[in-house]
């Protein structure tokens, strides 16, 4: 038996009482309520979404497939990308197959790959509103057509379905687009020489490879990436030879080359710009492209652009995107709290990147951007109970403001029932099933263990690790490794950043010195059976920003282990601008099993300014002090916030 | 001769050297440059103005006229309201003559005179997108027709021209426009039971029946406050008659009632919602009217408003909108600094509203409210030169984030040429002409001097005030006053809330103990030479928000007798949020003749923190402290930003 030989991962099973709870959430609650939304059977009510646009009530998405299908007749309805709300959902059912067999479920989602397959045409081309309503129209409109986006997501979900259950017919599906996509799209004569404006099919393509082997698929995500920006007139050329007025969804025209990462070639970008979520998915199918093709100067955009969004653009939440308007970046340390949009899908895609960059280096960062995605920045996209979604996920809210103040219409600050762009809730949904897949990565013959959910998992050669641990509330991560068959391996423990300053490991009982190695400890296993137990300090953390964040220029976050905290009216009096936090004294911390389903709740002592009256001078002197009255602050895990009272919520306090 | 007869002013020449400067300006540099460009003869450029919709470099107002007129051919181009440049134009020009014999304009005013007769329909319809491009349309969609606004505008052109140079013909087009709308409007059958959505003719025709005091004119005014809101589907019922889709300005009919003051009559209107210069046009209308019928609820709406307004919604310069979103209020206390409107405009209009209530009670809150428009908020949107203006005013700028955060792309931090919707600078230019009779108010027999704006006055029954000071830069106000008759009245000085701490009066070099009422003191003056010396406190202050006002929360303002001052990235290395004002430790003040045209310069001390590295981590423990360094802030006055470098800006600055 060689010692040598690389250790694969066959298996996670995870017994995290923190994930399971949103895991059998989204089989017994989501999962179902997705399905009747998309059947237009649920009673939901979009009129809460500031984006609806006049759209009704239904999702249409399951009718748009049985039409393509002819099973149907009818118009499209809904945006050019409404099938990817079925691949997402059928993705993240495939997933939760791994830890819910369900048979119910299996006999609808094995009916809708027949669906799918039905309606997909002869050349393997799918997109139900060009099939029905604008066939002459195909990839000619490339700008804002989301043909590439909508059949990269079916890829996904064809893959993860077939990988899940083995049905064949999804990944012929699959491959089928893949192989019309190829036949359309490269440098040929005849071929389109461009690329879709939204970023997906080269992930895509990129896991169609990894599933297949097939070596056109990774030549064809590496085709577009090559492409994109080459040619910064691409889209201008289609738009004017379709029709300029002519467009599928208003207003895209109107951003800029930038929105889309087609501005110039991806090696000449220096910056993470324009819509957030384009951005990390392109940055997901870039590492994925660069680690299968070696090839650097993709690697080197990869790091550049995690270097920018990790170090100047990201809320401490982990959400990304400045600005409502294009969902998108706007420029370094500009992060307002209060106008922001930090859309789910743009934390779910940048898991996807953090993820991808743990397999091209045993880096900590990317594991701690992980963690904080997976903690924070996602999980805020729903809500306690699966059923209410946010798109956009503030770091200030107030109903009035939202209400009366129009920069700040998009922030809602209770949960929607649905969206008319219902990106969010099955892409966040296709990440908690699959949080199986984010918490080992193996490289060669080490294993990393980087997410702290509690876990059984089996590696090839016998290798066993079982993890358990009360985390995100609790600090002690013990690991039971069994290896049967005496592997020499490398087991390496990621060692948080928000706890660097301060951790132990005991191997055995016994307590050993470790060096952390760009944010790993690593141990040499080769014993039958080990015990390691990692102390992690999970003490109350007051935290700042840069002082180039102009936004929260004096003011404190509060975050323990891996959560950043929140205050909410629904715990403490509003206005919540109006307290300063006292740095000098103790906080407190206290597990409440009743409160949100279970969670950590502090307090931090803080003064209040007595409010001054309505009809007080709007301005006056310094020296006309307002009473200062002791306070305390409690706060409770940013992802809970809004699931009770509809009212203000801040993450960042005045000190 | 009786000493009980009411005093009347007759004239006032104003001598400050800073609002003189500013006059010769407007004469010298404005109305010839605005002239040129209403005549489309000035090499313009509007791409500059974020609202610019596509218009070309040319204003095109005077051949619209043209082209009504007969005299030229074409279609009509601008804004239905294109007219109204011309007219605020005309009435800045006729202000002027009280200080500027100019014949050659007068020449130029009168021709614009008789073409505007020309253009004026036989029934005394004005308004020329109407009458080239749609007279089916005449006055059946006044939610965007602007028909009112526009002739409003001229009927307060025309008084004013007739005021100043005698010129009938400019007055009968006036009273033929007054006498068009009062056939077309009203409660009568066949009459149009409705309104214009811009306010404006209210106040235009009170001054027409003040020019005129024909009681017709009152009434129609009357009718028009009454009317609003009464039926809050009357524009939708014109715009369902006139056909949905025909906008006259995009965008606009998705504006809520608020919007036009037109949800709800005036006298249930609670707060000083929707668009900020509707708003306070029809408060200035308002207050004419209550003034003139007497009529209660319409006074207690002006007050009802005028403290909303003042006391939970303006900024500290004066400037009011804090939305770019309709161009208008939010809700009380919303005052951010770098999303906000603060249009010149409403400014002026502010200006005009505060002149009215004065002349109803000696309340000196509203000549400091005025004194604040005319030496922040209104002045800041003309530049030194007078040839480049500002439509929005905010309190914080940053030429990066206008730039690349959308949100913020309405904030320009340079004075643009010209606008596409060029409202505001001929508005501003009207103001500093006619600034003259914004100094005193006389009630029956008391003059009330509130505004120290160095002047030389003449009132009836041979009473003269010779006002000398060199304000805004010190603070000793000189009145030598005759009174060759010997009439007894009372001399009423404003006492700034500014300086209520702390001031001292002397009459005829005697020390006297004054009490104010209502920001007022009183001197009964029967002698023939009087001598008043008022000193006032010009202290610099440090200035802080009533603690509702998030935006402001921990942020100081430095204030020094009237003016506002603010940072500029011109004197101060950026960014300028990452200051604390020191507050305990001494400021300086320093007048610099060659800064800015003359301007106190006031200093401040602080310290700063050092930045850190845009390699640094985002977040990190407030343990983690950076680098303080000792510094100094160097502010200007507010209204002379943006005249140097195109830098950062900021009013409130950190403690």
């Amino acid at each position: 038996m060689s010692h040598n030989e690389m250790i694969q991962l066959n298996q996670v099973q995870v017994t995290s009482e923190f994930w399971q709870r949103y895991r059998n959430l989204v089989v017994k609650e989501v999962l179902p309520y997705q399905w009747e939304v998309m059947n237009d059977q649920a009673n939901i009510n979009i009129a809460d979404d500031p984006q609806n646009n006049g759209q009704d009530n239904n999702s249409h998405a399951i009718a748009n497939l049985k039409i393509a299908a002819g099973l149907k007749s009818g118009h499209h309805y809904g945006f050019p990308f409404q099938d990817t709300d079925v691949y997402k959902w059928l993705e993240a059912a495939a997933y939760s197959f791994s830890y819910h067999q369900d048979d119910n479920l299996k006999k609808m989602t094995d009916e809708l790959i027949d669906l799918i397959a039905d309606a997909q045409d002869d050349d393997g081309y799918l997109s139900t509103y060009f099939q029905i309503d604008a066939p002459e129209r195909k990839f000619k409109r490339l700008q804002q057509s989301h043909e590439l986006y909508t059949m990269g997501h079916y890829i996904e979900a064809g893959v993860a379905y077939y990988q899940a259950t083995g049905n064949q017919k999804a990944l012929q599906i699959a491959e089928r687009m893949a192989d019309c996509i190829d036949k359309n799209f490269g440098l040929k004569d005849g071929q389109i020489h461009g690329y879709d404006g939204h970023p997906e099919i080269e992930l895509a393509l990129a896991r169609l490879f990894e599933a297949t082997q097939e070596q056109r698929y990774l030549d064809l995500a590496h085709y577009f990436l090559n492409q994109r920006g080459q040619n910064p007139e691409f889209f201008d050329e289609q738009i004017k030879a379709d029709g300029v007025d002519r467009d599928l969804i208003a207003g895209m025209r109107d951003f800029p080359r930038r929105y889309y990462q087609a501005a110039e070639p991806i090696k000449d970008q220096q910056t993470a710009d324009g819509h957030a979520v384009r951005v990390v998915y392109l940055c997901t199918g870039m590492a994925m492209v660069a680690r299968h093709t070696g090839d650097q100067e993709l690697l080197a955009a990869c790091k550049r652009f995690w270097n920018d969004i990790v170090k100047r653009r990201m809320y401490i939440t982990g959400n990304i995107g400045s600005t409502t308007t294009g969902e998108a970046f706007t420029y370094d340390y500009d992060l307002p709290n209060d106008t922001m949009y930090g859309e789910t899908c743009a934390s779910v895609g940048m898991s996807f990147f953090a993820k991808e960059m743990l397999k091209i280096e045993a880096k900590g960062e990317y594991g701690d951007i992980l963690e904080k995605e997976l903690f924070n920045g996602s999980l805020s996209g729903m809500s306690l109970d699966g059923k209410h979604f946010f798109y956009v996920n503030p770091l200030e809210a107030d109903p009035t403001a939202s209400k009366l103040n129009p920069g700040k219409s998009h922030i809602l600050t209770h949960r929607a029932d649905w969206f008319g762009c219902a990106c969010c809730p099955a892409n966040l949904a296709r990440l908690i099933t699959s949080v199986d897949q984010y918490i080992y990565t193996v490289h060669d013959n080490t294993i990393l263990s980087h997410q702290f959910i509690a876990n059984e998992a089996s590696f090839s050669d016998g290798v066993t690790v079982t993890q358990t641990n009360n985390f995100p509330w609790q600090g002690d991560i013990k690991y039971h490794l069994e290896n049967a068959n005496h592997k020499t391996y490398q087991f390496g423990i990621r060692v948080p950043q928000w706890s660097q300053d301060e951790f132990s490991v005991a191997v055995n009982g016994q307590n050993v010195d470790a060096t952390i190695e760009d944010g790993f400890i690593y141990l040499t296993i080769d014993q039958d059976n080990v015990d390691i137990e990692l102390t992690l300090n999970m003490a109350t953390k007051l935290m700042r920003s840069n002082n180039r964040v102009k936004a929260n220029f004096g003011q404190v976050a509060v975050t323990r282990g891996p959560l950043v905290y929140a205050a909410e009216e629904a715990d403490n009096e509003a206005p919540l601008w109006d307290y300063h936090v006292n740095t000098k004294d103790d906080t407190t911390y206290d597990y409440q099993e009743e409160t949100l389903g279970g969670v950590g709740v502090i307090t931090v002592p803080a003064t209040r300014e007595q409010l001054e009256s309505t009809d007080d001078a709007l301005y006056k002197s310094i020296d006309d002090v307002p009473n200062e009255i002791d306070a305390q602050l409690t706060l409770v895990p940013y992802y809970s916030w809004a699931n009770r009272l509809n009212g203000q919520m801040r993450v960042w306090l005045y000190r």
